[in-house]
């Protein structure tokens, strides 16, 4: 149902983007998701960030980028993904891992706010949060306070006098706490997808698969996405 | 003569670029210039960018970049270009111009941002000012300001204690100083563009090329571009 108040959502395919979509949704806010073909190293995401827009019944936009420089193990295959069965990860050792891609959410904040003056949107949902990635500098609150700023004195909008928002609603929510939100909200998480491989099932050793697990496991429920890659 | 003090440019094709990147040689730096291919109407600035880079003896990346929103004349061509002799600039009237492209520099700095990392860069240059083009936001020391404090909290050189700088040299000087500077650093203005049309000669009628022409003017210098379109 189509009505005036529209957001930008930042659809990785992930479950936490999954569960930003839906609470933007429950807001009332006509979505347009924004999937990022950056280079992964495989396209999982971006087809489970397409079947996700598609089931919420939201707009979307793919936009392809290209990075030409090196330096995460998320879109240079000559890198290893860390594996937590292996090796401890950043939870432990405090250290930004190997995954993180230099500037990646301001890139994708950037360009959610060019289509968010565009589309004349109020708000860009993105489903950072601190807790299970504290590694990343770009998923604090303290950069989103940042970034805010510079929307608001950096576009029309913003000069105008009425900035477009930048909401986190999961920033302070643990993952565990994100899959009870999603659960009660009504989210796929059949459909979404986590592993930074892109094998035919999630590999269960990467950071991405290890939080996942840990935090259905916390919740005593099964994950819905295992279900298919039983036999 | 390669050294560790590497910087990158924002490098467009036209005169204030071109003078940055020389004004971040003439500082010492290694420049890495970044030149963004985003759908502009015609692509004779691109070409001016790369022979720019390539006589000041930089290193040069092209970032394709795909905005699949409309709303800026520059990228849309059902849309008119204002001409500041048939109606008043946004000089006079104070207003943000269609030329306008949604948090394009907000964009470009997230790729640069992107870029410094990878390459352990200290600085980014770009050459925006406020004085000939106040009508852009994303040209204001305030949106740069507020850039820089987003880069330092959302990257991990920023929060591993040196952040990356953002500098705009060009900040407080108005188009004559502009030249003026370039003539002495010995920037090569007869290959720059600068009209927002793509004709074969610049068009003479578009903001651009009116402040381009007025600065010149006010030098009492001729703008070597206008000698290759002489009989």
């Amino acid at each position: 149902m189509p009505n005036n108040k529209k957001a930008v959502v930042l659809l990785s395919g992930g479950l936490d983007s999954a569960v930003t979509l839906y609470f933007a949704k429950k807001q009332g806010y006509e979505c347009y998701c924004l999937i990022f073909d950056y280079g992964q190293r495989h396209n999982k995401e971006i087809s489970a960030a397409k079947k996700i827009a598609r089931i919420s019944g939201s707009n979307f936009e793919i936009v392809k980028i290209s990075l030409p420089w090196k330096g995460s193990s998320l879109l240079d295959k000559d890198l290893k993904i860390p594996q937590v069965t292996r090796s401890p990860g950043h939870q432990v050792t405090g250290q930004i891992p190997n995954t993180y891609v230099p500037a990646r959410n301001i890139i994708f904040l950037s360009f959610a706010l060019s289509f968010a003056e565009a589309i004349s949107a109020r708000a860009i949902f993105i489903g950072a949060h601190s807790e299970d990635y504290s590694g990343y500098p770009d998923c604090r609150p303290e950069f989103y306070r940042a970034f805010s700023k510079a929307a608001k004195t950096g576009t029309k909008t913003g000069v105008e006098g009425s900035p477009i928002k930048i909401v986190a609603p999961l920033i302070s929510k643990n993952k565990a706490q994100i899959i009870k939100a999603g659960t009660n909200l009504g989210v796929p998480f059949e459909f979404t997808w986590s592993c930074y491989n892109g094998g035919r099932a999630p590999c269960g050793g990467c950071d991405s698969c290890y939080y996942r697990a840990k935090g259905f496991k916390n919740l005593g429920i099964e994950d819905p996405l295992l279900r298919n890659f039983k036999r």
